[in-house]
């Protein structure tokens, strides 16, 4: 009797010790549900489970067909590849066997697509994209602050805490970025994010699926969507297939002994990414690039393991048809195995062929950019389907240009010139990204010394010439970061996003007047750009900046733009002779800004100091 | 009477005149000779005499076919096309007759060409070469330093003046170039240049088939090659299709009314090379790059014209020939009319298919410099034949590497390694030729703060990476221009080259210790490599520097060179770990330049401080 009484206790310990161990008690089924029609035959489906491992799947559904049933070292997982090119829409029972005896029951979904879904229009030349960066703009909903089960909570007096920005925060102020005149709308990322602390900044993805609480969930996403549509701005979703947070919920049970890079012991990335083109590079540098970790809360996935290539080229789609989304942005592109980016955009694209994806390559070497651009013909051979990438060398040229003098052959506005002539290295340059600053830099008015001046001529260029404009929220009204670098600061709350913010930026609230011209700026340029097809989509010809001056023109059939960026101190006459070939029969531009004419039809055109002309040619 | 008197002395001013206006007197025929068996069958003739474009031209010589004879506006010149392809060697008579009056008489050669001429081998990467800019290295023959014909005498104290420097001076040094282990010889431009001043540097040409005679003559530029040739010293001449001396015989009686850009309008090149590759660029700053003059004192010559484009191919193959060149340095490459320097470079290696021309691109941006290369594929179709250029994004980058503090991520040696990793985009990077420094440019230990281990670590890179080394005289005894940017003091005399010079370089007089183990250094380094094909030839493996060190391997079969750069000013010890696959079973390493052997099979080698070790792998 006693020896029954400590077996049964020991029992009871070591139960509660599989538990403990983080043994899965239900089934999880991953991606939960699809759609019938789309372009690929193929779906795969991760199930997890205690033991799964040795159960008998069976699936009933007429037209599918179970191609593939993948054991992996772990028995808590079973991977089915399907073949659903024959299925129709509807629901079907998918369950696990043991013998005779049915383990786990999983209604599983073949959703019906929206019209129109494959061939949705991606973000491009016509739009301006908002950035924000959820946590930071505005909580709709306080209560949604702290979550139970999520174990970073609120704690807005830390800069590197959670502030309590959310999804409804955005749906509320959509309003203001139509006015603005923003047409599309990157929300850095907002899935699950549950690590102990700096959570906010949505980099450490815990859960592939699943909207982070403390942001809303998944429907509030897709109303995120469906409301921004509904004013005429997509919805572009910021992804990771690089790395996941430490606290993602594979990391108490990895599928493989190979899920991860360096899975056993952590190693730093090295950040070598000219080591993937480089003829010389040694195949340890160019290996650390994409193997390392990017820092050692965020394990680094292995894409060359084909179960976890199709898992992330699966979410990916997924999004996009769940969320009804109008664009990716991918966060460390050349960070992951080169090879999988191939692939996941290849499947992207060929899912959906007018879409865009973004890449982020922080490079200032415009061929290492352009090397991950669609069409591009690298000597190494290798292919990519990456549409669009962000510009980070015209970016970095930019600031370069504002900041630095005039007095040199290859000074001042030569830096932004020089930079721009490289667009010959891309396929699609007009497809690029261009932008002031983002959420991992300093503030477009700091990086220029809290010069609105600068920053209006900035933005102007920014906004007129190729490519697709990108602002950061808060670059609209100023916003800085004192301290150069930090994080937090750079993403400080947007001022009126907070129940009793004494500034309302929504309002105007007491913005200072400066940060009242520079939204009114902003909103009228925008305005502007979205009906004006030349700066959108027209020729661009740029002459070499002289003289503290950089002159350029877009032009679109009979549509003319003449953008003029004077960056002297005082007015400066600037001769026109040069511009002969472009002007050509036009003889007055009326300023989009201040709605002011300007005669052209003369030697010289007195330019005001230190402002943009943003003329259209009549 | 009176009237008669009157005249006759209108008519005397007015022949005065007419010979004050530089009417030519005698027939000169361009080129003056040339060679039976050229790779092409044709042949132009410029003649230049007075009126001589009315007369009617005859030739005789077996094989000989008269294609085209071209007048121009000018009435003093006559162009000849002539088929040459059927004619062997010999002398013939040319002549030109009024009716059947011969008006003037010339023998025209075509000479028998030296065996294996169109096989001959141009430098490659075997070879250093050592630059000399003639007037500032050795005055040999002090009777040629003022020569009545020429307008600038010599005046070694005047920084910018002619200082007396000569081809006589280059010959009786040959052995000290040879002794210090170079084999190829490029000299600043020796053609005539009888400008007024500044004359020195030899890129105002006023003859283009004439040595300068205060340099020698152009037996004496044969017997140079000539001599070279015999130690193995390839000669490499300097040659400048772009532009003219504004004293060039041509500026007072021009062929053509477009024989030279802007040629009635002064204007200066606005430098936009960048301009050529912008998809975006003006045809307003594209056209000016080519077509502005480099300075007001060297006029552009216009190579769309058709019978200069010609003339100036051919005497660069004329060159080749008559001097037995082993290759062409081509001058401010990018601002010759494009097309025209695609035919050049197409001729000329059509000529000499093993032959080697380096061209002068002085962009810092790999991009650009690239699409000049032979073999590259740009995005515009333009296509070059131009087999290497001087590689000024790496030397740019190997001073910042050494110069910048090894603080940041990008900092220090990064900066070398990445612009090597543009290496991707050449067509053929092991063909361009690295530098530490040329006459243009700062001294190297000028640029490195007179820092003689710097300036080591520079020459180690130089002399051990990919591509064809060249160094500038006197860098192998640490000579430096104590005024940044001051050509006149950059091309200082080299000691000892002059009669009673209290330091002599040649024999080490007076030399400071630190000179003589500069000297002794590049001496050891230079013989090393003429004898180590690994180096030479060897496919290139380079790790990403750490801690202020900095890699790689040159590897050809089973010799095995590793290069290792320290630039810290302490020991370190060096974890040989990631090395693994280069060391792959050598064990030790012999030090080129100690001699000193160091072993490899150990955890870290122990690196002596601010070095380079240079280690043949045992």
């Amino acid at each position: 009797m006693h020896l029954k009484k400590l077996f049964a206790l020991i029992l009871l310990l070591f139960t509660l010790q599989l538990v403990a161990m983080a043994k899965p008690e239900a089934l999880r089924v991953e991606p939960a549900f699809w759609w019938a029609g789309m372009a690929s035959p193929d779906l795969q489906l991760m199930l997890h489970g205690p033991d799964i491992g040795n159960l008998k799947p069976e699936l009933q559904h007429e037209g599918i067909v179970v191609k593939d049933v993948i054991k992996v070292s772990n028995p808590n997982y079973l991977f089915l590849n399907i073949d659903i090119s024959k299925a129709s829409a509807g629901k079907f029972r998918l369950q696990l066997k043991d013998g005779n005896r049915v383990v786990h029951k999983y209604t599983y979904e073949l959703k019906e697509r929206k019209a129109g879904s494959s061939q949705r229009q991606g973000f491009d030349n016509s739009d301006v994209i908002y950035l924000i960066t959820p946590d930071r703009f505005a909580n709709g909903n306080p209560k949604n602050d702290n979550v139970k089960s999520m174990a970073e909570k609120a704690n807005r007096s830390d800069k590197s805490g959670r502030h309590g920005g959310d999804l409804e925060g955005i749906i509320q102020h959509l309003d203001y970025l139509k006015d603005m005149g923003f047409t599309a709308l990157w929300v850095n990322p907002v899935l699950e994010n549950n690590q102990q602390n700096t959570s906010y900044h949505g980099y450490s993805t815990t859960d592939y699926y699943k909207v982070d609480p403390r942001f809303g969930d998944n429907a509030q996403y897709v109303a995120l969507s469906e409301k921004a549509d509904e004013r005429g701005i997509k919805l572009i979703m910021d992804m990771i297939p690089n790395h996941i947070g430490s606290e993602h919920w594979w990391m108490d049970d990895l599928p493989t002994e190979d899920w991860l890079n360096y899975q056993d012991n952590y190693k730093q990335t090295n950040h070598r990414r000219e080591a993937i083109q480089d003829p010389h590079a040694a195949a340890y540098d160019r290996n650390l690039h994409t193997q390392g970790w990017f820092v050692e809360s965020m394990p680094d996935l292995n894409q060359e393991n084909e179960l976890l290539a199709q898992y992330l080229i699966q979410n990916a789609i997924w999004w996009i048809e769940y969320a009804n989304l109008g664009g990716i942005r991918v966060d460390t592109y050349s960070y992951s195995y080169p090879p999988f980016m191939t692939e996941w955009t290849r499947r992207i694209m060929e899912e959906y062929p007018n879409f865009n994806i973004v890449g982020e390559e922080w490079s200032l070497n415009p061929a290492i950019v352009a090397y991950w651009q669609r069409g591009k013909k690298n000597p190494n051979g290798y292919t990519s389907y990456l549409p669009s990438l962000m510009d980070f060398p015209v970016q970095n040229a930019l600031v370069a240009a504002l900041r630095d003098d005039e007095t040199g052959w290859d000074t001042g506005w030569l830096h932004l010139y020089a930079m721009l002539a490289n667009d010959f290295q891309y396929a699609d340059p007009g497809n690029l990204v261009v932008f002031p600053d983002n959420h991992d830099m300093d503030r477009i008015y700091t990086q220029l010394n809290q010069d609105a001046a600068l920053t209006k001529l900035a933005l102007t260029y920014i906004l007129t010439t190729r490519g697709i404009p990108q602002l950061y929220y808060g670059t609209e009204i100023l916003m800085h970061n004192d301290a150069p670098g930090d994080h937090g600061i750079i993403r400080t709350d947007f001022p009126g996003g907070w129940e009793g913010d004494k500034i309302n930026a929504f309002t105007g609230q007491r913005l200072t007047e400066e940060q009242r011209q520079m939204q009114e700026f902003t909103k009228k340029l925008l305005n502007w750009r979205k009906n004006t097809e030349a700066v959108q989509t027209g020729k661009l010809t740029h002459y070499a900046p002289y003289k503290g001056v950089y002159a350029y023109f877009r032009v679109q059939g009979d549509q003319k733009v003449m953008v003029i960026l004077n960056k002297n101190e005082k007015p400066y006459d600037l001769a026109l002779d040069k511009f002969a070939a472009q002007l050509n029969g036009k003889t007055k531009g009326v300023d989009a800004i201040t709605g002011k004419t300007y005669q052209l039809d003369k030697k010289a055109l007195a330019l005001p100091p230190k402002a943009p002309l943003v003329l259209e040619l009549q």
